[in-house]
């Protein structure tokens, strides 16, 4: 087999592990370089490639390449593009097509979630359907956790030892304020179809620490009397009460708990998550005084706290894409299998991207308890190894070191320019 | 001197380190057992004085009280109770002598920020006033960093530590995503009426990382045009922009921003913070697609990331109060006092309670740049060296071990209750 070049892209949100992916991508390219040439890294995704703007990762020294491990973000650039299929827009596959032949690009890694997996299964199908064989591998990433067949998804793992840990911490700081001040505390987390992110909230409570957590799962229709009763009887407990409300809750009518009808002075509907309703909400009825805390990008760039399991899967999954194409396999994508709980064990397995793509899991019945406010022990034996160990950065003058690479772009061979 | 027991206790919003200071108080209290005898705690701060709760701090291990040094929020609880003048509300400091005398307590440790040290000031008097002599120290505490005299108040560095990160990572994430959808991030801080925190955000970016910043401090009247056209020029220079919001900003007429005049379904003002108002302005005006995230109790309990510096000096200010008592001084308040800026040298000073109590620090004008957006070189100097060090919790299952303390209260040895 000659000697050929490789595309790798970052695609859709960004996670604080995903360049731990990149970093794998990039090492494992290094480490066969008698298969690989150079590997271009798209610049915004997908974007990179259909503008030709390609990115010489050999210009990253190897100090930059590693340092990607601990860096959040995407460090090329990601991008919300989804290609259509073939026949709907042939126009795009035959300008990759063009680029790809132009910079000789045999290989196509993709990073990324449900979309993007899609996008991936689509490339794949160059060869037999337009002539232009390239060895296609996905890469999961995603903090929804809502890939089917992996375990679980690079980026998910972190951003549910996050939210774990601020809900925690606030947890404590509700409890001390309570007897005069806030009695309730809101936060709101990702997962707009699927709630294992406010799962992990959870976490916070367990056998050691003992904390009143209410979660407002999407998969729930969220019913207002039952929750108000649901809090009112944790603070009459202990006092205070935490509530754990996925961005994605909403009423049996499927409107989001968000929308509240509130217009600014331009018209425009309100401004507020799901938080703010939630904690004016318990206040009207229940009379308590409350904070909340809308975590957003926060969440999932919190690289200083990711968690060390993720991360190594995160580069194990980009390591392995490579490893992959390179033994001949096409058109797949690698995936964490579980083998055990406790002690956490997993290897790599792998999933044919048209199985991969466009399916999103959601949480499983039995992982939130009947009340439909909690975990129960089988969501919790999930996701408690997810978030074990602590992948801690490099730290300069207080702040952690992220790399900022060059990101050189190679010279266009192509004379026509693309519109996307 | 014949040995006294001692009342400790914790005062207005908690932080990450006040618990370290409480380490310090009890831990020197220990080492000096035969000056000091038990030390009480009060239940919800000085709440547990007026109502008789005394926490027995005997009774917590050596282990479990060395473990506050790594637990966020106030153990003991705290309270927004500020005690009257001694002419307007005489029958509260007559409980007080009441409560003291039962159990014979000679040392009052009042922790908390100004209206706390106004406090701790009026207990002091009670000797000379009221014929109860005590020995009275304030232990400074304020995420606000607003207190007179001290070089900086335990709290503020790690809320400065926690922004500055966070900023960081949402910069980089922001970057990320900007080429196709999100460009600008703003992310909402404390501080109502001091830009301290705020001020910390511009740390994110230094001459290692560079990233376009906006900060809008409440010490600064709120200029839209001008914020709309820096947010512009950073998005046409960097593609993206994030902005650092602390929720004091206010209007020239001194109305806060997060009063946009909105009413939900019951008539209530709105329920946003400053953070959706500022994006929802950027959309209307510049068109830019936006995230916005609200920090509030995530900064101030973020004790996983706590700065090692406040750490140290929030234990060495808990641990000065209980010597200077010892050493027989009185109406003080342990400050910091810094020495050098590079390399940061600090020792411990002291300030009458008579000029603490009820004075805020503004941040000077010349850590404000010229276009009222940025911080200047003076403030970064004084800012660097608080959010030196990562003083890590350890972890259990992916989680950090904050204790909770058992807090029994001794037996009350007075008949009547009280009112407050």
């Amino acid at each position: 087999m000659s000697k050929r070049n490789a595309f790798y892209a970052q695609s859709g949100g960004v996670t604080s592990v995903i360049n731990a992916s990149a970093c794998g991508v990039i090492e494992a390219a290094r480490n066969h370089a008698d298969t690989i040439g150079t590997l271009y890294a798209g610049r915004s995704g997908i974007l990179g490639a259909l503008r030709e703007e390609l990115i010489d990762t050999n210009q990253e020294s190897a100090e930059a390449i590693a340092a990607l491990k601990y860096t959040p973000a995407g460090a090329f650039g990601s991008c919300r593009y989804k290609l259509k299929g073939l026949d709907e827009n042939k126009a795009e596959y035959e300008r990759l097509i063009e680029v790809f032949k132009a910079h000789d690009i045999g290989y196509f890694f993709y990073n990324g979630g449900g979309d993007s997996q899609d996008t991936a299964h689509k490339v794949s199908q160059l060869g037999e359907k337009m002539g232009y064989p390239i060895t296609c591998i996905g890469v999961p990433k995603t903090v929804d956790n809502d890939l089917p067949i992996t375990d679980t998804c690079p980026g998910f793992g972190s951003v549910a030892k996050y939210i774990a840990i601020s809900t925690r911490e606030a947890s404590f700081d509700v409890a001390s304020m309570a007897e005069t001040s806030t009695k309730v505390f809101v936060i709101e987390v990702m997962g707009r179809h699927a709630g294992w992110i406010a799962a992990a909230g959870g976490l916070a409570a367990d056998e050691e620490t003992d904390l009143p957590i209410v979660i407002l799962f999407p998969e729930i229709p969220f019913d207002q009397a039952k929750f108000l009763a649901k809090v009112d009887e944790k603070v009459k407990e202990y006092g205070y009460c935490s509530v754990v409300v996925s961005e994605g809750v909403h009423h049996p009518d499927g409107k989001f708990l968000s929308e509240t009808g509130q217009r600014d002075a331009f018209g425009h509907a309100q401004l507020g998550g799901a938080a703010p309703v939630i904690a004016q909400m318990v206040k009207d009825h229940l009379g308590y005084k409350y904070h909340w805390a809308v975590a957003d990008y926060l969440q999932r760039a919190a690289r200083h706290i990711a968690s060390e399991t993720d991360v190594e899967q995160a580069y194990a999954l980009g390591k392995a894409a490579v490893d992959f194409a390179v033994a001949g396999k096409n058109a797949i994508m690698p995936t964490v299998v579980r083998e055990s709980d406790s002690p956490y064990r997993w290897t790599i397995g792998e999933a044919p991207l048209s199985e991969v793509a466009n399916r999103e899991i959601m949480m499983p019945k039995e992982y939130i308890t009947d009340d439909g406010f909690g975990i129960t022990p089988a969501c919790r034996a999930y996701l408690s190894p997810l978030i074990a160990g602590e992948s801690y950065p490099t730290y300069h003058n207080g702040l952690p070191r992220y790399v900022q690479l060059k990101n050189e772009l190679v010279p266009k061979k192509l004379k026509d320019g693309f519109e996307v």
